[in-house]
């Protein structure tokens, strides 16, 4: 396989041309593009998969747009394919289902580097490797943007599947790792000096967890484990947010909220960063951190949160509705109400 | 719901500005778009699907991008739902397979009427009805340009899937209807004057192929009353053309075919109105007419054939590869190779 060096070519070295797109026309991508499929999934007008018997499908997209979602400046194409694919699976593991196949619908201009989509399909491949899961085929169209549609496809047990609308009043809301740290990764990237006297650990970390985050099956699995069946549970991720993961899970559940804002689980490195307003603003609207938001029983809870461990925390409990609101047990008269209108909204 | 006036805005009567997506903003689309999905299978991260015990799942995706595959002048947003679900479920014929679902990977800028984005919903919701299947939910995304992704998932007895290796030499090769005519109602609504010798009757025809083509569902419902099982068949739809669909059934089958242009099925009309040469290039080379293409044992080809009506027709016969040729009956020394090279490529 041929490839031109792509945008990875390096100052002071002399430019090569990257080979583009409109080089090798679309029958010859295709041909580049095949050795990431499995054959049997391929050459049809359709993919056909068998799915578990006894087992619900599961189905998510998502679309990722170049300039809003990714840019040159932060994200390489193999994050791309890794955080598009990551972020259709986290839907999957918000549901409780597994991994069974992606599709991948890909539109973009002529002139962009072959090598560009290679790595594209690299970094889905690696996603899936890790997490289970295969590419079923796609769809390749040009156009002025580039711009990735993701379908993934998930199997799972009916009676496991999990909804927003499962939360009852007294239960215990469970975030199952750090917020605001994926915003953090886009502002050390987008802007380094500004993070400049912090270590270069954390900056690794919060960048690493803006490229390229994982879907957490792992707390999924670790939840089958404790359930007894007919526990009434609610599970969402966290991809617009934690505040809109609360606020929708209330919602559905037509239940309300009380959060302690000291239990949100935050770097500490973070807050020493941007102060305290600024790190809860990231976690509770920066969005992309794609942990699970869970309303569980509060034994259930207690004992998840310890089998999982990490940075997992019970972040506060649901009452009756309407109120979802944000207290601070330190100071008694600071209160703030969650609504959906501060996330990212496109339009 | 308050709608815009949109993209059907008259002339003479006094222009009201459309309201836009950017009025009402992403949470506000939202809301509208709300009544074309059942609500058991929206307000999650992903839809829960039943697939029929000891079926195969199926799942196909396109992209429509608008400049590509429609454009305003051509199309109405009424249409572009239609034609990008016929396009799927389409795929979902090819394979045998029974439509279940959609999903919709939606990008557009901020400035697209809301009526506009509320009639593609409309036109997919259409087709849907007519062919069964619901809309499973999707994604929304801010982008320069519209593009449309749809992902169709289906079910199909693993026994009855066709695969477009199916073909064996000595097979009839039969086009399950007429072929060109879309590209005729592109050309009618394209340069219209040049049309203006048609009857009103064949224009609106060519029109409708192109902008509400039908998958050919009854044509596998017809062939699974013919079929005894472990009968040898190849299957593709000819979204990409006559000329591409029997160059692909014959490489992925490895035959060759000898195909009889007299046998095509193209409308007279049209070939009185382009010429014969013209009429055979939009039929072989056109594309987007949706019909199937099917490679089966000649006895069984004849009554499907028949029982079928319309204007099915066996075009040819397969072969030894490698040849694959087009060749004319009433001309011996007539003869051209079908190769995927004529077809549209994107880049």
């Amino acid at each position: 396989m041929t490839l031109g060096r792509g945008d990875t070519g390096g100052r002071g070295r002399r430019e090569v041309k990257p080979l583009q797109i409109q080089d090798v026309g679309e029958l010859g991508l295709l041909e580049r593009l095949r050795q990431f499929c499995p054959s049997r999934l391929i050459g049809d007008d359709a993919a056909v998969l068998a799915v578990p018997p006894d087992k619900r499908l599961v189905v998510t997209t998502d679309v990722l747009v170049d300039g809003v979602h990714f840019s040159d400046r932060t994200t390489t194409s193999e994050d791309v394919g890794w955080r598009a694919t990551a972020a259709n699976l986290s839907d999957l593991a918000a549901m409780g289902a597994d991994p069974m196949a992606i599709t991948v619908g890909l539109s973009l201009p002529g002139t962009v580097p072959v090598e560009w989509v290679a790595g594209l399909y690299r970094g889905m491949g690696q996603c899936l490797q890790r997490y289970g899961g295969q590419i079923a085929g796609g769809d390749l169209c040009r156009a002025p943007t580039i711009s990735v549609a993701i379908t993934a496809f998930g199997s799972v047990d009916a009676a496991q599947a999990l909804y927003r609308s499962g939360a009852k009043p007294g239960q215990a809301i469970v975030a199952t790792g750090r917020h605001g740290s994926s915003r953090a990764g886009l502002e050390v990237l987008l802007n380094p000096e500004s993070a400049a006297n912090v270590s270069a650990l954390a900056r690794k970390r919060w960048v690493s967890a803006h490229q390229r985050p994982h879907p957490r099956f792992d707390a999924i699995n670790c939840l089958r484990r404790l359930l007894s069946t007919g526990a009434s549970i609610a599970a969402m991720d966290t991809s617009d947010g934690l505040a809109n993961g609360i606020v929708q899970l209330c919602q559905m559940s037509g239940v309300g909220a009380k959060v302690e804002r000291s239990q949100l689980p935050i770097d500490p490195t973070l807050i020493a960063w941007r102060g305290e307003e600024e790190a809860l603003d990231w976690a509770l609207y920066g969005g992309e951190d794609f942990e699970l938001l869970l309303c569980l029983p509060p034994a259930i809870a207690l004992e998840f949160v310890q089998q999982l461990g990490g940075d997992a925390a019970v972040v506060g409990a649901t009452i009756q509705a309407p109120e979802i609101l944000l207290t601070d047990s330190k100071d008694a008269s600071w209160v703030q109400p969650l609504t959906l209108d501060r996330g990212f909204q496109h339009f």
